[in-house]
């Protein structure tokens, strides 16, 4: 694989290594259907959400490593989490941390991490791939990535097509058109279509060609930051700008003065739907479970069930009760913060019992500082209780 | 009123003084089904359970004393609640707080406080009466009380019937009978009936002859202790050789050698059942609203909701906010013991949020060291979970 990335129409085949593919992980958003589990200061993407022993960041980074290597895999956070991030990620260079001075969308994000690989680089395929989501099936996630890289070598902006499993509102959909001559596997893109109500979801899924579109984006940095020029001229330039200076004694005063003007807008806007419009996206469809765990009813789904149908996902087990009488489908997260106190007194009292009596569908979340009892048909509305806190001047608890 | 109990074919009047009565609250029963609120080391009596500023304790004592005089009130407790009950009952005299030193059901609560008034002022009429139920218009309770007091001078072991508002199954029946010629207001009791199912209870209440059975007996001390000394004579010889002891040296020793084998039984078993067959038991009608919040839903019902139907009893409702959506008829009560943490930050902690989203019915009970999520309708499992926790041998919870 050379170093400098092949023409659009060199010819791509599915079995070729992601040797060269560089992945770049947004690790941003503030989670706040995951309140009061997910904070402001401790975000959904630093946490071990499913009780594997590794945060979705560490879950995230085992599934591209295999594809990239510990050197081709940068992550883009905001500054008061690149310190947990760098921690989490031990074999992470410290050079692939790129800190955020403040939130600009992933498309700021993303654009700046392709504009500094291409920079350091030369010209390379860069996947995005978000650090909150969950993959059962690494391996078919893997191989989906490797057709993407090659219709990405082919010149398309490829995004991974995720197999619906039911007629989510939760998602934005693909339509896919045609297969790609060049890439088996591969197609184009029709259109992305936003969010759809529950019966449109269902036409969708009735069709077979639609899949969820998770944000995962596969495109050559010439190619994505060509269509950022043409999109999105002032966006391209600055994070072009910025990727210059980066490596630099200049990055300090151009991040200053360039990062707090760029355009805040999500890559699947500034790219992906009018790229696709003019025939430029392709899409893989993958074969692997996956889920963005966007709120307490999609993780609840994933966590097991005991025989008496709880899930539950408790930090302290064996010092913490907790009990449930007729509440199959009941789901119960409690992380006290144990390990954080020194008092032993305190520490007791925070590894408190937790009883549920008659309440199947509820999901009861207890943390140091806030407990949330929610019906799971709710799951949408913890984000008002977080806005609502806010309103309240009650940040500390958000 | 002579210090020497009226014989019983004197006639009473309805608008005699209670003067002379003497009033016995046994404060006792582990009220589990109100956990995780009321505790073993904490239980129900002891705790200001409905916002108002005064315990279930200090609220029985608001009401009776202006009947008997706080000379004339005695309360019967564990000794692991008389430092308790003294410190919220700083009027009550010394001498009128009588600890037992283990459980023994109410019949030797009530039995042994006879026999201490009987030998320290000679027969008299008590009244007994728990120290963990709510009346809402006590003027309209001590009204009935004197009309109680005016029977058990006639001789009746005479009950008080709460006028029953609901089918409950929750507390037996009295069935009265024939008006009594001697005092006005008072009626024979035909039969205690057990708790009823539904049906049964409707069927009660269309009769309009049955009230419930609150456990409030008045008697002359004479009484109360001859029908003892007939239907359970050690029990009767008993507590009087303890009473004989009582104020003497020999305390310690009489009740260790002879409270332990004192036989365990209600006093509605020993006494105002088998009575009440011999035409022995009065009852008086009240007229006020009564209830023993006898578990969560009988509290639920007597916290006042605010405008979005919610009720609430927060211990700090300034730093603890509480957001409930989507939740009428939902009960929120949070006491985390702040005030008992001198640690500022362990403090600020336990003032944390609680969020209820999308379940009307839900009770929620937060406490330092546990966590209660129920089902309204299943509020008599709680003393299941009580009962779960101990066998796990965590009974530093209950």
């Amino acid at each position: 694989m050379p170093e400098t990335a092949p023409s659009g129409t060199e010819a791509a085949s599915v079995s070729a290594p992601a040797d060269g593919l560089i992945a770049i992980v947004p690790a941003g958003g503030a989670g706040t259907r995951l309140w009061p589990l997910s904070r402001r200061a401790r975000p959904k993407f630093l946490l071990d959400l499913l009780g594997s022993g590794r945060t979705l960041l560490q879950g995230t980074w085992d599934r591209l490593v295999p594809l990239t290597g510990a050197d081709g895999l940068l992550v883009v956070t905001g500054t008061a989490h690149a310190g947990a991030v760098a921690e989490q990620l031990p074999a992470l260079a410290a050079a692939n941390l790129l800190a955020e001075p403040s939130p600009r969308d992933s498309m700021a994000a993303i654009g700046l991490a392709a504009a500094l690989v291409e920079h350091r680089h030369g010209p390379r395929v860069v996947g995005s791939f978000a650090a909150d989501h969950v993959v059962e099936n690494p391996e078919a996630f893997r191989s989906t990535v490797r057709t993407a890289v090659a219709a990405a070598r082919a010149g398309y902006v490829t995004t991974i097509g995720i197999a619906a499993t039911h007629p989510s509102t939760a998602f934005g959909y693909i339509r896919r058109g045609a297969a790609l001559a060049q890439v088996d596997g591969a197609y184009a893109v029709d259109a992305f279509v936003e969010k759809p109500d529950e019966e449109t979801a269902r036409e969708y899924l009735a069709t077979g060609a639609y899949s969820w579109n998770a944000g995962m984006f596969v495109a050559r940095t010439d190619v994505l930051l060509g269509h950022l020029a043409r999109h999105q001229p002032m966006l391209a330039a600055g994070v072009r700008e910025i990727a210059a200076a980066w490596d630099t004694d200049a990055r300090g005063e151009v991040l200053e003065r360039v990062w707090p003007g760029l355009t805040r807008i999500a890559i699947d806007h500034a790219i992906a739907e009018p790229v696709a419009a003019e025939g430029g996206v392709a899409v893989v469809p993958g074969d692997f479970a996956w889920d963005d765990l966007g709120d307490w009813d999609a993780l609840a789904s994933l966590l097991p069930a005991d025989d008496d149908g709880v899930r539950s996902l408790v930090a302290d087990p064996a010092t913490t009760p907790v009990l449930t009488l007729g509440s199959p489908g009941a789901t119960v997260v409690i992380d006290d913060g144990v390990a954080e106190l020194a008092d032993a007194t305190a520490a007791s009292a925070r590894r408190g019992a937790l009883a549920v009596i008659g309440l199947p569908g509820v999901v009861v979340v207890r943390t140091r500082d806030a407990t949330l009892v929610l019906d799971r048909a709710h799951a949408q509305s913890v984000k008002d209780v977080v806005g609502e806190l806010v309103a309240r001047d009650r940040s500390d608890l958000v």
